[in-house]
């Protein structure tokens, strides 16, 4: 076909079959009981098991990885954004009690070259397998002229599955409830237009140079593309347990606008600064990007990727055994009376960050610092 | 924000709050009972109505709707491509025999415009009305310098509802029966690159040009924004029929490649081209695009947007009643035995295209004339 008069508009139809061909393949893999359809149906089938459950409640959520898509172009590395964007959709919905159930992809490019789609979409069922969903279809389009070549748009969906009485919604939180925050790997699929401008554009990196003054002597290959931690595994047990009263993910928005979001109107968050360790690539930012903490806290997930709302007297059990399963939990805060949003408390004896940054510190520490959009 | 370290990144969050807020006053338009969540939550909830169902499957598709964007982008009109992904979406799994339960929506940009997302999404939610669907979520991504300004990608994933013992999997195929042809509305969403080829390059036409020699005078606008058509209200109530034996929606691919898909490996089908109107601007695109005959087939829909099959003996009933509903059907072959895809029988006395094609024609008249991919 690519002489034909479609292939010379720019679409090669046998290249995304053979695409297409080794795609299913991965895609088969992450098949699960509930999957009732053969690859290259129209629409992709599923059984749930509704065993056990008095009012079954589909939760869906739509996403993407936004432009840690170009610092994949520029490391030649599609691999890790795949599971990034099925880890991102798992945390969404299981914030609300659920477990997924199935996903669906959708790639968008100018050119479908099979290696890379390979990567892309190979990480999409490494991470469906690892989450146990079901990768039960998607959408490949090859758009020549919309997309450059090398540009791949990535998009996915969830759906999963919670009984009614079992939903989270953030209705059991209360004044005095201690806030858990989950360690995150990194930036995860958040603020990456201002990380690249600060190391492409200010500080003139490429993507193999060490990350100046990263005592981990990290890449800006490894910062940039470090995967979007999923929190299913280590808070599934947890699910069915009243002492837990809410979940936020901590995506766009930060801590200032995700932990609201999950709070009633009525109730606000008092975070303390300091009570984590905030990982040095996030001191990077701010420095070279000059920008102020407010900001910070509502672009980045500052080294939170999971916030756990729970009853004081659960944290006993509960901590030793989130550490076990991976996800070492630390104390960061306090639920509060009032709509006061996230309310952050600053060390007075160190600042998180450079000197030069403390008049904005000072600033961003009085009870304006953010306004939640609950 | 907008003069904040981030915004001088490109992102400009307060714009897309506002683009956001406009979105969900009609996104809310769209609830159907089933809906439990609020806007803004994580994840979308929805509670099915299961009963009367002794089985319950879950059919869900991903899709796009490909170059007809930079269309949208040519005319300045980004209010019907909506529709046309909602309209994709639900006959993608009406094929199988399910009704929409709700649609996600993913939206790439890289400046969100308020008023041309409300197009966009305005689109999606009155595609979503039409078809009794709710409109739970969707994910919107301000990506600067991945997208270019006025460029919007635009994807969405559907989940519909069937009974197991009501799915339509063309298992009930057999020799002798009928096909009928129900009309697309134009190009619907497949074959844009060509078109956008023929109409702008080979013709030199701008978007508010007439198409030369249409007889019905439409405008190259009209023509590559006529809607993609929903098959969901003339069909669902045939859909526990036992007559209706299979259903193929016709996109990328043509009836070439999606007649196969839906039926069972030992049959195909003989489709009698002229027992149908075939619409002007595909003998336009394939005049002056230089297309083969076999490859329009492959490429476009050829006037005819959904199949169905049936038991020839149902037709007397259904032809009228589907008239009625708004979908003229015409029977435009039969299912026949053997493994050979899609045979088309060119009436001897006139071709479809013009004389210069007839080569072409005779030997895509075999029944080599495209391999189907079932």
């Amino acid at each position: 076909m690519t002489d034909s008069a479609y292939g010379a508009a720019g679409v090669d139809i046998d290249a995304q079959d053979e695409a297409l061909a080794r795609i299913k393949q991965k895609v088969r893999s992450t098949f699960t009981p509930g999957v009732l359809s053969e690859l290259g149906s129209f629409g992709g089938l599923f059984a749930p098991d509704l065993g056990g459950l008095d009012e079954p409640v589909l939760v869906a959520s739509a996403d993407g990885v936004g432009t840690k898509l170009m610092a994949a172009r520029l490391a030649g590395d599609y691999s890790t954004v795949g599971r990034d964007l099925v880890n991102h959709c798992v945390n969404d919905i299981l914030v609300q009690g659920a477990r997924p159930l199935f996903f669906l992809d959708y790639v968008g490019a100018g050119v479908l070259d099979p290696g890379e789609m390979d990567q892309l979409v190979g990480g999409v069922a490494d991470g469906c397998k690892e989450n146990g969903c079901a990768l039960l279809g998607g959408e490949t389009a090859e758009m020549p002229g919309f997309y450059q070549p090398g540009d791949y748009e990535l998009a996915g969906f969830i759906v999963g599955l919670v009984d009614k009485k079992r939903l989270i919604d953030g209705s059991r939180a209360k004044p005095g409830d201690l806030i858990l925050g989950l360690p995150s790997a990194g930036l995860h699929t958040n603020g990456y237009s201002l990380a690249r401008k600060v190391f492409f554009d200010v500080l003139g990196l490429g993507v193999d140079d060490a990350v100046p003054g990263a005592a981990t002597r990290e890449t800006v290959r490894e910062l940039l593309l470090s995967p979007h931690l999923s929190y299913l595994r280590a808070l599934e047990p947890w699910l069915a347990d009243e002492r837990l009263h809410a979940l936020a993910h901590i995506t766009g928005g930060g801590l200032t606008d995700n932990v609201p979001r999950v709070l009633p109107d009525t109730l606000g968050a008092q975070i303390k600064v300091g009570a984590w360790e905030i990982p040095e690539v996030f001191y990077i930012l701010q420095e070279h990007g000059d920008v102020s903490t407010e900001e910070m806290f509502r672009v980045f997930n500052m080294g939170i990727g999971m916030v756990v709302i729970i009853d004081p007297a659960a944290a006993v059990e509960m901590m030793p055994a989130l550490a076990k399963a991976g996800a070492k939990a630390a104390p960061i805060g306090t639920v509060v009376e009032g709509a006061g949003g996230v309310v952050y408390d600053f060390p007075p004896e160190a600042t998180p960050v450079e000197a030069t940054e403390s008049d904005e510190l000072d600033s961003s520490s009085g009870d304006d610092a953010a306004s939640g959009t609950s």
